[in-house]
C-alpha cells in the first residue's frame, strides 16, 4: 500500500491509501483512524484492515490539490543518522564511522509534502539532504539484525534539512538539525511488500530548482537499514511510528564548492525510485 | 508551590501541591488537570487555579509512600546542555564550550523519583550526571536573554543517567544518552517565585550509596539559565512543559580514578537546594 495522511475537505485529518496516479481511497471515511501513527499502533490488524477497506474502494478522493501531512505526525522518536554513505563523510571530512552515527530530530522540526520549508532569520546556511526513513510497525528492543526488517512497516522519503552555522558550532549536531520547520518528510508512507527487502538498490535523489545535487543508491548505505533498527534498539524500544531517517549521500550544498545554500523561493525536491517525490518551497522565517 | 505527579490511590494520574513536609493538596481532586503538562499549558490561568486549589486545601493526601511520576511526562522537546561547568568540561578532557552544546533526550530514557534506574545488559558503564532543569512555562521564539526567566514556570531535578561506551563510540553523543530508564526527573516542579533568579547559587550534589560524588553550585554554569532559554529558541518555539536539563558539574564516574560505574543496588540521590531530592535505586535490564 501507498498510504497518505492529508487533510480532508472537512479540514480535519484523514488516512487514505493510494489505488491509482491520481486517487485515493479515504479510510478513515471506511472508519479507520484519522492518523497513521495510529494506524501503526494497530500492528498487523491496521494493515489488513487498511488493505481491506482500500479493495472495497468506499470514498474515493483525488489527490489533485491534496493537503499533506507528515505520514507519522508524532513519533515516540525520531532517530537520524549522520555519515552513513562514504561519499557524504568523504566530503564532510569525517572518517566513515565504525558504529551507527545516531541525533535526534524534534516532529517540529518537519513539514508535509508541498508544505513550505524555512529558513530562520538567524542563518545562511540552509542545506538540503536526500534521506530514506524506515517506519517501524512492530515494537522491540534488542531486535536481532536477522529479524530486524520484520519491524519495519514502510518507507518514505526526508529532506534532513540542516543549519549548518548550528550544527557546526559545538561538536553536537542536535541544535542545527532541529529549527522549527527546517526539514520535511512525505509525500507517503509504501509499505515493505512494495519494496526491496530493506530498501536496498533504490535511486536517491536531490534536485535544487531542477538541478540534480544529490544522486546515489540506498545500497551504498555504510551500515542498512537492519544494522540500524538492530542498533538503535540496543538503546530503546522501539515503537510503532518510530522513524529512522537513514543519513544522506555526497552532494550536500555545504561541501560543493562554491558552496550552495537553500533561500526563499528554491525549490528542492527530494526522490526515491519506488518510494516516491517530496517538494518543498522554501521561504524565510518571520 | 511545589508541584507534584503522581498516582492515585484508584491508581490514576493526579497533580498536587505540597503544603508542608508530609502532605500535597491533591488538585486534580479539586478539578483541575491530571497533568503538570496540561496544567502549564494553561499558562497564568493554571497557575492562578492550582494556587487557589491550594489553599482552599480540599483533598490532602499524605506523601508518604505516594508513586511519583515525573513532573512533566511528555513535553513536545527535551533539550540536554554538554559540558556546562568548567570543572566537568575539563575532566571531560573538553575546552570549555563558546555556545552552548546541545543534545535531546527522549521521555522514554526517564523514570519519576523512587522509580528504578535501569543498567542495560549491553553496558557496565552506567553514569551519574546531577543536574538543575529548566521548566518552561511560556512559550516563546527568540526570546531576548533580558525577559528569558520569564519563560522558565519552574525547576526541579535530573539524573542525567549516561550510557558512556554508547555516548563515546562516536562522536554524537545522543544514542548514549537515550537508552529507556537510565535517567530519572523529580520529584517536584518547584515554581519559580520559591528561588533565586535563574536558580542560581544553590547547592547541587549527587551521592552514590551515601558518598558525595558531585558537590557544587549552580552558579558554577558556563551558560546560565537565561542564556540557555534565549539560546534554545533561536532553533525552536519552546512550548509549556518543555525541558531544559542546564549540564553536570565535576566528579561524573567517568572521569574518576578509578572510575566507577553504578550497578545494581545501587542508591543514586541528586539534591539541588531548594529544589529537592531525587533518589533512584539501579537496577539491572533485562
Amino acid at each position: 500500500m501507498r498510504l497518505i495522511a492529508f487533510v480532508n475537505s472537512n479540514g480535519q485529518p484523514a488516512i487514505g491509501a493510494r489505488i491509482d496516479a491520481n486517487n485515493l481511497v479515504d479510510l478513515t471515511a471506511a472508519g479507520l483512524p484519522d492518523s497513521l501513527d495510529e494506524l501503526l499502533r494497530m500492528g498487523e490488524a491496521g494493515t489488513q484492515a487498511a488493505l481491506e477497506a482500500m479493495n472495497r474502494r468506499g470514498v474515493v478522493t483525488p489527490i489533485e490539490g491534496l493537503r499533506y501531512l507528515p505520514p507519522v505526525r508524532q513519533p515516540s522518536k525520531a532517530l537520524a543518522i549522520g555519515l552513513n554513505y562514504i561519499d557524504h563523510a568523504a566530503e564532510s571530512s569525517f572518517a566513515p564511522p565504525k558504529d551507527p552515527v545516531i541525533f535526534s530530530r524534534y516532529p517540529s522540526s518537519w513539514v508535509a509534502h508541498e508544505q513550505p520549508i524555512v529558513r530562520p532569520r538567524v542563518s545562511t546556511q540552509f542545506d538540503y539532504e536526500a534521506e530514506l526513513v524506515a517506519v517501524i510497525g512492530k515494537p522491540g528492543r534488542y531486535i536481532p539484525k536477522a529479524s530486524a526488517l520484520e519491524h519495519v512497516a514502510g518507507y518514505s522519503v526526508f529532506n534532513e534539512g540542516s543549519i549548518r552555522e548550528y550544527q557546526l558550532r559545538t561538536n553536537q549536531w542536535t541544535i542545527g538539525k532541529n529549527f522549527d520547520a527546517s526539514g520535511s518528510f512525505g509525500p507517503e508512507l509504501v509499505t515493505t511488500d512494495e519494496l526491496p527487502a530493506g530498501a536496498k538498490g533504490l535511486r536517491i535523489r536531490c534536485r535544487l530548482n531542477g538541478e540534480t545535487m544529490q544522486d546515489a543508491d540506498t545500497k551504498d548505505m555504510i551500515f542498512d537499514v537492519a544494522t540500524l533498527v538492530a542498533a538503535c534498539s540496543e538503546a530503546v524500544e522501539l515503537q510503532p511510528g518510530d522513524i529512522i531517517i537513514t543519513g544522506t549521500p555526497s552532494g550536500v550544498g555545504l561541501a560543493r564548492n562554491p558552496q550552495v545554500w537553500m533561500k526563499a523561493g528554491d525549490v528542492c525536491e527530494i526522490e526515491i525510485e519506488g518510494i516516491g517525490l517530496l517538494r518543498n518551497t522554501v521561504i524565510d522565517g518571520a
